[in-house]
């Protein structure tokens, strides 16, 4: 039934399963948020998504497990890159999309809650790193461009350019707590544009 | 006798409550370091510190209030600024500062504890808010003789350039979970310089 079903796409192969695992996912996003990591509980989360127990034990097994797998869901929902045609544009379009990100009241908890735990948590620092990984790839693009386009200099690395614009950001976030205004978003990528033609972000050779 | 003691230079006056507040603020950090600000219990601090429970509960009564005291007195212990005469070299003396100590096992994980203890205590948030003032103040006196001998445009607002140095550095430890190296630090303080000269910095108007 279900394979039929998908062949004639009324239902998408994996349906139960990927609903199962969206039910969780927002599940464990909404106790983050609420409590923080270390109140993320296997159980509650699964009381929660409406999904048993034993589905949400066998298939992620930890609350460092189910962090890690958001975190991959986050990568892949978040939005795609600009593309304007100008650096200067397409990095303050970035800007904007993680200032608005982080200063969400949803979303900056969540992002405070996972940094928390990846800072007591090996495992959770790794899925982060892969997160911010992704999402640096999907916007160095944007900087390869202005590359070819002769905008910046050859040697820049493009990861470094987006990494540089997210900074400013996260430190407002997390250390000065600063408020994340707009002007912080676009200084923050003005500062990346002058520092990258600068070439201050050339590889090291 | 304590009085006689402080007249005469041998003994300073408070010597006891400065000792008693060094030796509970040093057990402070060692259980942030060790378990972080969710183990930090007032009992276990002041047997570790050598001093009366009632003492650390008449004189800081919370977690919170150890953590406020605590950054207090980092921020009067930090190092103080450098006078090179030369924009480029202060702000990389700044960033390798900030490096060297986020980077230090035991200073890097207090920082982590801290931040995380803010995420979640407005108080220490706050605490937090006002170290960061006190360290970027320190070092904003750099920036502003740079602005007097003509480097940077005379609006530039020399708080932002300050922390737009340590940035990338809390980005990378925080965050990115990338490794705290010296060219790390470096390409922070040349960026900052970058921007600052393009004008990135100024006060908005």
């Amino acid at each position: 039934m279900t394979s039929k079903g998908a062949e004639v796409g009324t239902v998408r192969p994996g349906g139960r399963t990927a609903r199962v695992r969206a039910a969780v996912l927002r599940a464990t996003e909404d106790a983050l948020v609420e409590q923080g990591f270390d109140g993320l509980d296997l159980g509650a989360v699964a009381q929660r998504a409406g999904v048993g127990k034993t589905t949400v034990y066998r298939r992620w097994g930890s609350a460092t497990a189910l962090v890690a797998d958001l975190l991959v869901d986050m990568a892949e929902q978040s939005l795609p890159r600009a593309d304007t045609g100008s650096l200067t544009e397409d990095l303050l379009a970035n800007a904007r999309l993680v200032r608005r990100t982080l200063a969400d009241p949803r979303q900056g908890t969540l992002f405070r809650a996972v940094i928390a735990a990846a800072s007591c948590d090996e495992r959770t620092a790794e899925a982060l790193r892969r997160f911010y990984q992704v999402r640096v790839r999907e916007w160095a693009v944007c900087v390869e461009q202005a590359i070819q386009r002769g905008e910046l200099p050859e040697d820049t690395d493009p990861d470094e350019v987006v990494r540089a614009v997210s900074a400013p950001l996260y430190y407002r976030l997390l250390a000065s707590q600063q408020p994340l205004d707009e002007a912080s978003a676009d200084r923050a990528a003005h500062a990346a544009v002058a520092a990258a033609k600068a070439g201050v972000y050339a590889r090291t050779r």
